[in-house]
C-alpha cells in the first residue's frame, strides 16, 4: 500500500476526478502497451486523497504497473462490492483504515493474471479473493503475496465470490462463535433485510434454528416479507407490530431465542431484548438507526441477558486464517448448492458514480451494489 | 414459610400495626411461659400482609413457637439489617419474594436456641447465619433445618455477621467470578459509597487491584471521598468532576480498568464505560438512579465491551452452597482482621420504625440499619 500511495502522489500519473452527472466513466483509453512477464498492468484504481463525502472525494487514478517480486500474484480484478463499511472508510470514521490517498473497497473476486516466480500454489486463470480482506479492491489489477490470496471454486457467481467474506462469513461466525446452539433454538435479529440478515435467516435454517425476523416499517413490506420467508425465515415483524405488544405471544412454537443480533440500535434493539429468553445474549454488529442501545437494570440483573459486539476485523485479528478459509469454502458451497443467496446488483465499472449513489442511499432503498470491472 | 403464614392469619394471634409516630415498638409484653423442650419461644416478627410501601403494610406479629423437628434448629435472632432488596420485597418489585403475609429480612445473625434431636452440628449459644440467606429475618426466634444454617465465629461484632452475606458476598463474587484480575490490574465502580461498593475497595486492595471510584456529587464530598481513600480507594471522582472530561486522562499511573461495576444507570454508568479498556466488562448489579443503561454501538463493536449483570439470587441458585459458606468464612476474617469495615447503624428492635424510615431515606443520607433484636 506504501509504494502505491508513494506512485500515485507523483504528479504523471492520470488523476480524473469522477464526473458525477455523467454515468459513463473518464476513464483514459490506455494504449496497448507489452508489458515485461514481470511487471504487472497498469490498474484503473478509485482512489481517494482525502476523508470525505465518497462522492466527493473519489477519484479515478490510474496507477502504472509495478515489478512482480518473487510472490507476487497480480490478479485481473473481475467484481468488488461497495461496503457500508467502504464508505465509512472513505468518510475516515472507520476504526482500520488506511490512510489516504488509498484505493477503496476491502473484498471482491479477481482472476490471476500472472505470478510472481516463486508463486507454485497459484495459475494465470485461477479465480482468487484476498484473504484476509484488505484494502484496494476497487481497481482493475491488484498485485499482492500470494499468502494473502485465497482460491475460489469457479462454480459460483462473480458476485457472490466477491461479497463472501465481509457480509456472509460476519453471519456465520456470529452464529457460530458466540454461544453454542442447537437444532431448534431460536436467533431474533433487526436489520434483517441487511445483507448478513439474509445470510443469518439461511445459516440458521440449514441448522436447524429458528429465526424471528424484525424489519423496518416501509412500503411494500408484505413483499419484503415473502421474501425473507422464501429465504427460511420463521417469523418477521415490523417494529409497528411489536410496539407495546408482550412479544413473547408472538412466538408461536418457536422457542424463546437465547441469541439476538442487533445491526440497528435505538428501539430495534431493544425489540431483540425484549425476545431472548432468561440469560440470552445480544450482539451487536452495526448501528444504522445511529441511536445507542439502551438496557433497563432488570434485564441484566434479573434477566440475566449479556450484550457484546462482533466486528469481523477482531475475529481476522485473532490469526484464525486457515478457519476462515475453510469457513469461506463452506459458503461458497452453500451458495453453489442453492441454500446461500442475497440481493445484489451487479454494475459496471465505468457506472461507478450510479452505484455509489446507491450504495449512499440516494437513490431509496437498493440492492447490494458490486463493481463489474 | 407456609406453616408460618398460616398461624398468622389465625385471629386468636396479637397483630398490631406498628405505630409510626412512636419510637417505642407497642409489642405486647409476654408472660413468661415454660416450653417444652421440643417447642420454640414465641417470637416477634416484622410481618407484611400485603404489597406497599413498608412503613404502611409492616406490622408486628407476635408468633407463636412451633415443635421442633428432628433436624430443626431454633435460633434467638441478634441482629438482622434492612436491606434495600428487602424493602424491594415488601414492596412487590424484588422478583425472588415471598408471598405475603410474610416476615420481612433476608439475613442477619443469630444464637442457637434449642436444636431437634437429631442435630449434631450445633449447640445451643452458636453463632449462626442462615445460609444461603431466605425470608424471615426480622423477627427474635426461627426455626429452620439445620442445612440451612452456617455456623460463624464470635470474634466479629454482631453487625458484621448480620450483614456478611447479601452486600459484601456479592462484591466478593463479582471480583473474582466475572473476569480474571490480576494484582496490579484496575476496577472501575459508580456508586462507591455502597455498602458492595465499600466491600470493593477493600476487597481488590487485598488483591494488590486498584480502584477507581465514582461517586454522586453531595454536600461533605471530601470528607467522603478521604474516608473512602483510607478504604483503600485509589482515585475517587465526583460525577460533575468526570464531566466531558477524556476520563483516560485521569488514570495516573493505574492502567485502563478491565473489570467496572455498576449500580446506578444513566449517565453514572456512563462514566464506568469510558473508563473501561478495550475489551472490557461492565457489570450491573444495582440501579439506583432508576435510568436504564445506554451503550453505542462503537462501544460494542469497536472497542468490544461486553456487558452483563449479576444477581447474588442467581448465584445461590447455581448450587455452591459449600463455596459460598467457604467465601463467607474468608469475609468474616477479614473483618476479624479489620480488612473488611463499612458504615452501619445498630438500632433496637423497638425502634424499628426509625430504622425503616433511615433506610428508606426519609431522613436523608444515613449507613446501613441493622436491627439489634
Amino acid at each position: 500500500m506504501k509504494m502505491l500511495r508513494s506512485l500515485i502522489l507523483k504528479p504523471s500519473y492520470l488523476l480524473l476526478k469522477f464526473n458525477h452527472n455523467t454515468t459513463s466513466l473518464p476513464i483514459r483509453v490506455l494504449n496497448m502497451q507489452t508489458f515485461s512477464s514481470v511487471v504487472s498492468p497498469p490498474s484503473n484504481a478509485v482512489v481517494y486523497e482525502a476523508h470525505g463525502q465518497p462522492d466527493e472525494v473519489s477519484k479515478l487514478v490510474n496507477i502504472p504497473g509495478k515489478e512482480l517480486k518473487e510472490n507476487d500474484v497480480c490478479v485481473k480484478m473481475l467484481a468488488a462490492p461497495i461496503n457500508p463499511s467502504d464508505i465509512n472508510r472513505i468518510q475516515g470514521v472507520y476504526p482500520v483504515r488506511p490512510e489516504p490517498p488509498a484505493v477503496g473497497g476491502y473484498e471482491g473476486v479477481g482472476e490471476v493474471y500472472s505470478v510472481g516466480s516463486g508463486v507454485t500454489s497459484f495459475s494465470p486463470g485461477d479465480w482468487v479473493i484476498p484473504y484476509p480482506p484488505s484494502s484496494g479492491t476497487w481497481q482493475t489489477y491488484i498485485m499482492k503475496d500470494q499468502n494473502v490470496w485465497h482460491k475460489v471454486n469457479k462454480g459460483v457467481p462473480i458476485e457472490y465470490a466477491a461479497t463472501i467474506t465481509v457480509n456472509p462469513l460476519t453471519a456465520l461466525l456470529m452464529l457460530e462463535e458466540c454461544i453454542t446452539l442447537n437444532s431448534g433454538d431460536a436467533i431474533v435479529q433487526n436489520g434483517a433485510t441487511s445483507m448478513v440478515g439474509q445470510c443469518v435467516i439461511q445459516l440458521a435454517k440449514t441448522r436447524g434454528i429458528h429465526s424471528i425476523n424484525i424489519i423496518r416499517d416501509r412500503p411494500g413490506v408484505d413483499e419484503v416479507k415473502e421474501r425473507l420467508k422464501d429465504l427460511g425465515a420463521d417469523e418477521v415483524f415490523t417494529e409497528n407490530e411489536l410496539e407495546g405488544k408482550n412479544v413473547k405471544s408472538l412466538l408461536g412454537g418457536i422457542s424463546e431465542p437465547a441469541l439476538g443480533f442487533n445491526c440497528v440500535g435505538g428501539n430495534s434493539a431493544s425489540m431483540v431484548l425484549k425476545f431472548l429468553r432468561q440469560g440470552g445474549t445480544m450482539v451487536t454488529y452495526g448501528g444504522m438507526s445511529k441511536k445507542p442501545v439502551t438496557v433497563s437494570t432488570s434485564s441484566f440483573i434479573f434477566k440475566e441477558l449479556s450484550l457484546r459486539g462482533f466486528w469481523l476485523q477482531n475475529w481476522l485479528n485473532t490469526d484464525k486464517a486457515e478457519e476462515g478459509r475453510r469457513m469461506i469454502d463452506r459458503l461458497l458451497g452453500l451458495v453453489k448448492d442453492g441454500k446461500l443467496k442475497y440481493k445484489m446488483e451487479l454494475t459496471p465499472f465505468n457506472d461507478f458514480n450510479t452505484a455509489l449513489d446507491k450504495a449512499l442511499g440516494k437513490l431509496g432503498s437498493q440492492p447490494k451494489q458490486v463493481i463489474k470491472f
